[in-house]
């Protein structure tokens, strides 16, 4: 089954804003096996809309459409359907109540505007169905040989219409056919190393396919099989999924698609031991992915950002003779403020991440370089080493070896030497 | 001029990543005054590129190709170029060159595989040119009567190339026309409140044009006027943009377009103060975004995250009566935090944030609670309200109360009272 992304909305053209809803819809439906084999981006213009549906259903089994069912005169996704279609529109009584209803309950004050009754009308063959978030039905029509869904370009009513209504129909219709993917996450080795590694694997094999995606710090490999049964499927995936992970070694820090702090998270809680951390150049970034996780402060206790010699000194006790000699970006610094921090916090375990962020040297550090230590009665060790790119990608490759040394430590893994 | 955007990647129909290219574009076209009319997404399937960029050309004056520049057998954009073009493939002696000098730099071990030759081949009758990063050249050709421009997909090659040359060619072809916006910032109100507001100013103006962009805890107000010369589509601009701000009033925190982490560390340099912040609920997101502009040091000293009770007490010595009494989700604690961050790190202003990110309760304060409090010799100010959605949405809108309550300090403004 081939499907088309169409997206309306002249935000999107300004470049206000990127269409995650695609990315979004195409990662889930490659997952219950539907191709995606085109997206299109229209603004809001009726015969450029009517042209891009056309086009789509010309050439898919399923048209996705997002945006242009709301209530302003700029939403014209309702009026290019019924074009497309031929069809007149039909105001549905039923609708302008439900309308009026959900205007009662989200405003305090007036009536409804008449505009928003332009909700109400449906396209004459077209199917609609309300959402629980938001004001816009959504329309299922069949237009050519394609079914059409069009929902809200607001992510979370995309979401919804996707998960209650479009991804269950499609499964259904493409039953007997199963896809699964399994994600294996990787940190400490680059994109060309890893598919370097496994390479001869995947050089022959179109099921499963491999995919790379490389972002700051990781790498992501994506094992996906097609089988006529999931069982089938998992049966093609898991042998392949077990050379990958025998191939790169300890690098994979999961196979079951967490965050790498959550990963962490998971090793405290399997150690029970307690983190905390002292952070100068990642600034709380740490701490922030840490806490994004829902029970953190079980095995997480907190961060001191010290991000001015005078705080690495009053708030961590790092002693003045570290501050005037090897500087605050020196392994000495950093193995300090581990201990700063455990000691601060109380926690078993401690990690300190400073460097030069960038763009200009900082105490003679060359802008990219970043120290990140551990620190635990059992272990004290230091890591230098220089990243390439802007200021946001320094910090964020600091966060990802931070965690991941403390990841090492916790999983009893040799911990990475300085490369700078 | 209207302009055309064909991605050319299967990871994008796969959902793997979003096309934030094509976003970063459109955003570049449209300050130049280039009409961004239609974006296309194609997998790496020579036939599919070859029919999308016959019709982009043939309904855009220019066509910009994303993607499918690169060595290896799935790249396929140079193939397609030359088929539309109906051209024959050249290798040009001087791109292998070019070609072997580059791999030699990047790569300490081995010669350059066969494949990458490829990269030297051009459809006769195209231009080239190398860029500084990465391998893949650029192409630019006449398509049908359009000019097209193919660079490669990875961000940092792409805005390489729409820098030096796509941009500048396509700036001096529009010539005569002069675009130019202006970006006011908002927090503390909503989208629709702040368009109810500004309604009638913008129900019959085609030029300027109003945007609205809302994300979490803020929204943007882009004005863009058209004129003959910039200075006159800035004469445009200035007494519309003066009105927006007269109406809106405090609520804008820059018509500059800095964020509100810039906006505060101005601020705390013009009144000469540091500030220091307690973050529980936040984790540490505060602290990594203050740091995350260059030069912060001057006037942010640091962040305690204390994400236990233990931590409140130990770190930032949180009186066990508040957390006994009012709990660690209360103004009593978020003063006492925001005093203790001060004395912590001795500064001036001292900020705090604290709440329940749920999903779940926390100490009896329902999810989506926030607290956020400001403390200094003169002033202590705590706030509460709830937030809708979910963690993350919570933990962002926090941010920016957060750090809006210090921004109004600063400002000698008017502190928002609690709301919950």
């Amino acid at each position: 089954m081939r499907a088309e992304i169409v997206a309306v909305g002249t935000e999107l053209l300004l470049g206000q804003i990127a269409n995650t809803n695609a990315r979004w819809m195409s990662e889930h439906l490659a997952a219950i096996g539907v191709d995606v084999v085109h997206h299109q981006v229209v603004g809001d213009n009726v015969e450029r809309i009517v042209t891009a549906l056309d086009l789509a259903a010309s050439r898919a089994d399923v048209v996705l459409v997002t945006g242009g069912l709301g209530p302003t005169g700029d939403d014209l996704t309702r009026d290019a359907i019924a074009i497309a279609m031929k069809a007149p529109m039909v105001r549905h009584p039923e609708l302008e109540q439900m309308l009026r209803d959900k205007f009662a309950g989200f405003s305090t004050s007036g009536s409804m505007p008449a505009a928003n009754l332009r909700q109400a009308d449906v396209p004459e063959g077209a199917r609609y169905l309300m959402p629980e978030r938001g004001t816009a039905p959504w329309l299922v029509a069949m237009l050519g040989g394609a079914t059409l869904y069009a929902m809200a370009g607001v992510p979370g009513e995309m979401r919804e219409m996707m998960r209650r209504v479009v991804l269950p129909e499609l499964a259904a219709r493409t039953g007997g056919q199963a896809i699964r993917s399994q994600v294996l996450r990787i940190a400490g080795m680059g994109e060309s190393a890893v598919a370097e590694v496994l390479e001869d694997l995947f050089a022959s094999s179109s099921n499963p396919t491999v995919a790379y995606l490389a972002s700051m710090g990781e790498v992501k490999v994506r094992l996906t099989a097609k089988a006529a049964s999931a069982s089938g499927a998992e049966e093609l995936l898991a042998p392949l999924a077990a050379e990958v992970r025998t191939r790169l070694g300890d690098v994979v820090f999961t196979d079951r698609d967490e965050s790498l702090e959550e990963v962490v998270l998971r090793l405290l809680g399997e150690r029970g031991v307690r983190l905390s951390c002292a952070e100068s150049l990642t600034g709380g970034g740490v701490g922030a992915r840490l806490t994004g996780v829902p029970g953190a402060s079980a095995w997480f206790a907190g961060s001191a950002v010290a991000y001015t010699a005078e705080a690495k000194r009053d708030v961590l006790g790092i002693g003045q003779d570290v501050l005037d000699g090897p500087g605050v970006v020196s392994e000495p610094c950093a193995l300090a403020m581990a201990e700063g921090a455990r000691r601060l916090y109380g926690t078993e375990v401690g990690l300190a991440l400073t460097g030069a962020a960038g763009p200009e040297p900082h105490q003679g550090a060359a802008p990219g370089t970043v120290v990140v230590a551990v620190a635990a009665d059992d272990v004290r060790h230091a890591q230098t080493f220089v990243s390439r790119g802007d200021r946001e990608r320094v910090r964020r490759w600091a966060e990802q070896a931070g965690l991941d040394l403390v990841r090492r430590y916790l999983e009893g893994l040799p911990l990475p030497p300085s490369s700078a």
